[in-house]
C-alpha cells in the first residue's frame, strides 16, 4: 500500500491529510501558518509536520508517493508562486524548496482548484471526469476539471469564475476594478449588497427588515420560511450565478457543476433556482449539465492536493 | 522516420495530408464528400485514398502512427458521432469503422477543435500550450487548447465559442435559438447584420452605400479606406468579440488567442480594434494575452489531425 500526503496551506491555518492511494483519509490535523518574516517558516514547519506523523505512523519514505500542496495563488507548471499576500511570500519554489526539506515529491496547485480535484475524487463530483466547481465565499473562486485534469492556464489564473462577467450594464466596481463580475452578485458579500439593495427599494414585508444588515444566511433562512422578498433576492443571485455558469459551460461542456463554499451551506434549496436560469441561458449541447452541493467543506484542499500528486505520479510512470 | 496521415471531412470536400511526425507537410490532396445513403461511402472512400497514396509513395502500414480525422460535429473520446446532419451521418463509431477498413489506429476530434490544434502546431500558435482559436465564418466556432490537449468535454461539446452570450438585452435570435449569442455579431452573417443596421440608422456618408447588402469583406475594405462608418461597425464587432473573448479569458487563462476563418482574411488591421475592447474587458490576470491572426488556412484541419494522432499515440507508449 502506497501513501499520499495533501496539504493545503491557507492564511491562518495550514490542513494537513495522510491518505491511502485510493483515497482513504487516514488521518488529519492542522497546524498554523507563521506569516511572519515574509512566511519563511511555513515550508519547514510543513516538513517537520509531515516527517512526524511519517514517524508516528511508522511510515517509510519509499512508502509515501509524494506531497501534494494547495496554496491561495496562481501557481506555475512548475510549481512557483509569485507574491502569495496571504501567505507573506514572495518569489517562492514551492515543489523544490519543500521537496529539499522532505525529500519527497511535491506538487502544488491553486487552493481553488485543487479543491474541485478534491470534490471530483472523493466528493460530490465522485466519477466524473469534466466538472466545473464554483466557490461561493466572501468572494467567488473556482476549479475546472478537464478529462480528469485541473485547468490551469498559462499564468496557472485558469477557472476565475468570479471574474466572468455578468452584467455589462453594472455601475459598481469589483474588487478587481472591473464591473459587473459574478463576484458582485453571487459571493456571500454580493448577496449582503443585492439583499441591501433589494429592501431599499419599498416597504414589502419581510422578515429580513427585522435582521440588522441581512447576509446570505438570513436570506436563504427567510426563503426556507417562505418570505417573498428574500426569495426576489434569491431570484436575483440566481439569475446571475445561471448566467455565468451557462457561459463557463458554452466553454468547458461540463458533465456536472458543484456549488461550494459557505453561501452553499444553505443547501439543496438553492438548486432550483439556479438551474432555472441555467437552462434558460444554456446552448442546447449543455441542458443535460447536472448540479450539486459540494460536500467535502473543508477537507475538499487536502484530498485535492493529495489527488494531485497521485495523478502526477502515474502520469510520470 | 514515422508518418501520419491527418484527414478533414467536410461536407463537399475531405480534405486529406501526409506527414511526417516532426510536422513536414509532405503532400495534400483532397476528394469528394459522397454524402448519398447517409454517407456511408465516406469513410471506405478515405480508406481507399489513403491507401493508393501510401502505395504511391511505398509506405509500409508499420511506418504509420495513424490517422487523424476531423469531423463536423462533437466527438466523443472513444470517437463516436452522432447525427452528423452535414455529411448524411447518423450513428457512427469513427474510429471503429476507419480502423477496420486500413488496419491503421484512427483518433478522431471535432473539425473546430482539430483546427486549433493545427495552429498550434505548426501555424499562429506555434510553440504554445495554452490557446483559445475562434473561427469567424459563416458561424462562429474555435477550439481551445489547455496544457497543449485539446478540451473536448462530456458531450464533445466543449469550445462552443460562438454560443456565449454577449448581450443579455438582444432581441433577434441566434441560430441556437437564445439570444445575444457571440455569433449573433462577429460571424460573417453577423458583421453584415451590423452593416445593415448601422446604415438604416442615419444618411451618413460612406462608401458602403453604394454597395449592396455590404458583407464583412466589404465593411474591412471600406475600413482600409479609412470609411468613418465602416469603422463603427467594426468597432461593434469587435467590442461584442472583444467581452466575449475576456470572458473565455478569465476561464481558460491563455497565452494567445488566434483569430481564423473568412472573416480573418481581413488580417491584422482587425486586432487593434478586438484588443482595444477584451483589454477594457479583461481580468488583470489576462492583461498580457497575446493576439495572431491564423496561417494554415484551409490546412489547420488536416494539421491538427495529424497532430491529435500524433499526441495520442505518445500518451499510450
Amino acid at each position: 500500500m502506497k501513501y499520499c500526503f495533501g496539504v493545503d496551506i491557507g492564511g491562518t491555518t495550514v490542513k494537513l491529510g495522510l491518505f491511502t492511494e485510493e483515497g482513504t483519509l487516514l488521518d488529519k490535523w492542522e497546524i498554523r501558518t507563521r506569516r511572519e518574516n515574509f512566511g519563511e517558516a511555513i515550508l519547514p514547519d510543513v516538513a517537520d509536520s509531515l516527517r512526524k506523523k511519517r514517524e508516528e505512523k511508522d511510515i517509510a519514505i519509499s512508502e509515501i508517493i509524494g506531497i501534494g500542496v494547495g496554496v491561495p495563488a496562481p501557481v506555475s507548471a512548475e510549481g512557483i508562486v509569485r507574491n502569495t499576500v496571504n501567505l507573506g511570500w514572495g518569489y517562492k519554489e514551492v515543489n523544490k524548496e519543500l521537496k529539499k526539506l522532505t525529500e519527497l515529491e511535491v506538487m502544488t496547485g491553486n487552493d481553488a482548484n485543487v479543491a474541485a480535484l478534491g470534490e471530483m475524487w472523493l466528493g460530490a463530483g465522485k466519477g466524473q471526469k469534466n466538472m466545473i466547481m464554483v466557490t461561493l465565499g466572501t468572494g467567488v473562486g473556482g476549479g475546472i476539471i478537464t478529462d480528469g485534469r485541473i485547468m490551469t492556464g498559462t499564468n496557472g489564473a485558469a477557472a476565475e469564475i468570479g471574474h466572468i462577467s455578468v452584467n455589462d450594464a453594472e455601475m459598481e466596481k469589483c474588487g478587481c476594478g472591473k464591473r459587473g463580475c459574478l463576484e458582485q452578485y453571487a459571493s456571500a458579500t454580493g448577496i449582503k449588497r443585492l439583499a441591501a439593495i433589494r429592501l431599499s427599494q419599498d416597504e414589502e414585508p419581510s422578515v429580513l427588515r427585522g435582521v440588522q444588515e441581512p447576509d446570505a444566511k438570513a436570506v436563504f433562512d427567510a426563503l426556507k420560511k417562505g418570505d417573498a422578498v428574500a426569495e426576489e433576492i434569491v431570484e436575483q443571485f440566481a439569475a446571475f450565478l445561471g448566467y455565468g455558469l451557462a457561459n463557463i459551460a458554452v466553454i468547458t461542456d461540463p458533465a456536472l457543476i458543484v456549488i461550494g463554499g459557505g453561501v452553499s451551506k444553505a443547501g439543496d434549496i438553492m438548486l432550483p433556482y439556479i438551474k432555472k436560469y441555467f437552462l434558460e441561458k444554456a446552448f442546447f449541447a449543455n441542458q443535460d449539465t447536472g448540479f450539486a452541493i459540494a460536500c467535502l467543506d473543508n477537507d475538499a484542499g487536502i484530498c485535492g492536493a493529495a489527488k494531485l500528486m497521485i495523478d502526477n505520479q502515474k502520469t510520470e510512470m
